[in-house]
């Protein structure tokens, strides 16, 4: 790009330069629209609505990405921890470049919102990944619930999308729910695992394993290969009986070694094969239409429940009320009913 | 009881008489409260929250079952159609009563807000059950959302405990997300399954698998014992991936005949010695006090987001924007902003 040597400070910048300027895909200008869409300054909403609805608009009118496709691919990825999820997304991600593709790596990790930044330090995460220039790694979001952070998220992908890159890696960094909030915020769910049996997978979130449509045993090379193979083989005798007869997709198990750059060609065929397969059938368009709505509720059953939280009355009753519910004195119901009259009365 | 041929008719009796009535054994008074809690209207909610704290209270002081136990037993059963789960409720009830507990079975069917009672006709099932004097079973609520069933489930089981009856046995009838409402109104997680695969098997919610404690493969006699030997040894392996570790519990796969009365009563076994772990190491207490804190929660976040969807400004605006949201007009979290203001803006 022509401009990849200009500075702007965008902050200062009109609108127009910072929306040319992401769309034409300098790198600076997508992390500043990013930053905009997770601010929670009110200031800063009409700022971002404005970008996001001019992305939203641009991307209706169809647009052809540089590996020639005209659909994104959006493919979550998790895993407990040890199970090699960052190395195996650099060397995923620079197979991937090196096909034409643009690729784009982002992080649910609402853990962060306590330690005000990713545990791991993102910014010496994927160093060679982040020099490719056909890559843009977001860190993930400094502060916000899950609720909040799975919204930036969300409008993330969007810019990424404008900005040209055709693949969004959704990686899941934090603890809790935000598996299942990143299983609905892509096309593909990836469960990347290692190797190992018992303690070593307790990591995996319950229910995780039965909504995954391919499920990678990592670290499969020298020592490990043998029970790699075994664990290979439990999970797809697993899924067969989790997963049956889905009319287009049955769920695959195979071995990869991201650090010795072994089967990760067979893992994106299988990826692709699904991606085709989902287009092909408008399956794709139909859950990603169902995602939107679902995120929307979502969003809204959020921020109600949160302003209810902070309401100030239920706020110094609710911790009584609770404790009434827990020791049998009133019945869950009767808690809520309590609750509510509260949060009407006034 | 001396009264069990006294006829009241308790819509015009005083609360005291129908309170006494129902903690001294007498079913139609039982009846009659859980109709009281069933109820939606503003005028029964006071005749329901005084009947339930005198329940709680008296629960509190602390009671002693028929059969000696001093704390209640809480099953839900969940299963795809055709795995015989009335079948199996019946004869197991029937076995239990002959051991000296009270029995009552309580269903979850939220799919009968459409049809206006289940669809199996709950008058004719379980009609052996039905006539013993130790079982109580309640008809599913003949309406409600699966937040209104699962209120009126939830305080029934109380009622049925103060009522003296010690194992409460809870079935989803529904389809959807009833199986795991029950799973968390419940001490024990019981899926049922035939000996078959594939199609049969289709009935099984993604998720359900993961979270049982405990799998009963029923049906296992003549020619499907073997086809269930292999059901049993296929979740076996399957559970052993999913459920790893758990401190107190490793979740067990057994055969049944419910129909030739074969193996309730190792089922039996195992259902007891799962609540005698739970009881001693004070996990059942704790569990349950989470629950009912959930479960408020639950009540609340329903209340609330059913107001915001009746709220006739949202209900004529929400059609628009879940479209704009669908056709990525807006993003989802656009969405949610419009219809938050729309809702405060009065």
């Amino acid at each position: 790009m022509s401009n990849q040597r200009r500075f702007i400070r965008y902050s200062e910048a009109p609108l127009d330069v910072l929306y040319n300027d992401m769309i034409t895909g300098k790198r600076s200008a997508l992390a500043h629209a990013i930053t905009l869409v997770e601010s929670t300054k009110a200031e800063k909403r009409n700022l971002s609505e404005a970008i996001l609805s001019k992305t939203l608009k641009h991307l209706r009118g169809g647009i052809t990405y540089p590996n020639k496709s005209t659909v994104s691919f959006r493919i979550g990825l998790t895993g407990p921890p040890g199970a090699g999820k960052s190395t195996l997304i650099e060397t995923l991600g620079k197979y991937l470049t090196s096909l034409g593709h643009r690729v784009a790596v982002l992080a649910v990790d609402p853990s962060s919102a306590k330690t005000g930044g990713s545990l791991l330090g993102d910014r010496t995460r994927m160093t060679e990944l982040s020099r490719d220039e056909n890559a843009y790694i977001r860190p993930s979001p400094s502060s916000g619930t899950l609720g909040g952070v799975t919204r930036s998220t969300n409008e993330a992908i969007i810019l990424c999308e404008g900005a040209g890159y055709n693949i969004i890696l959704v990686e899941t960094m934090g603890v809790g729910q935000s598996e299942f909030a990143v299983k609905d915020m892509v096309d593909m769910f990836v469960l990347i695992i290692p190797p190992a049996g018992g303690d070593e997978l307790q990591g995996i979130k319950k229910g995780i394993v039965e909504v995954a449509d391919f499920i990678i045993v990592n670290k499969a090379d020298g020592e490990l290969e043998a029970p790699a193979r075994k664990i290979q083989a439990e999970y797809t005798s697993a899924l067969k009986l989790l997963h049956r007869h889905h009319p287009l997709w049955n769920p695959v198990v195979q071995r990869v070694s991201a650090l010795k750059n072994i089967g990760l060609e067979k893992a994106w065929e299988t990826m692709e094969h699904y991606h085709e397969i989902m287009i092909n059938a408008h399956e794709l368009e139909k859950v990603r239409r169902e995602q939107y709505r679902v995120w929307m509720w979502n969003h809204i059953r959020d921020n109600i429940m949160d302003r209810f939280r902070k309401h100030s009355k239920i706020h110094s009753n609710v911790e009584i009320i609770e404790n009434q519910v827990m020791n049998e004195i009133i019945t869950p119901g009767m808690g809520a009913d309590r609750l509510m009259q509260i949060f009407s009365g006034d």
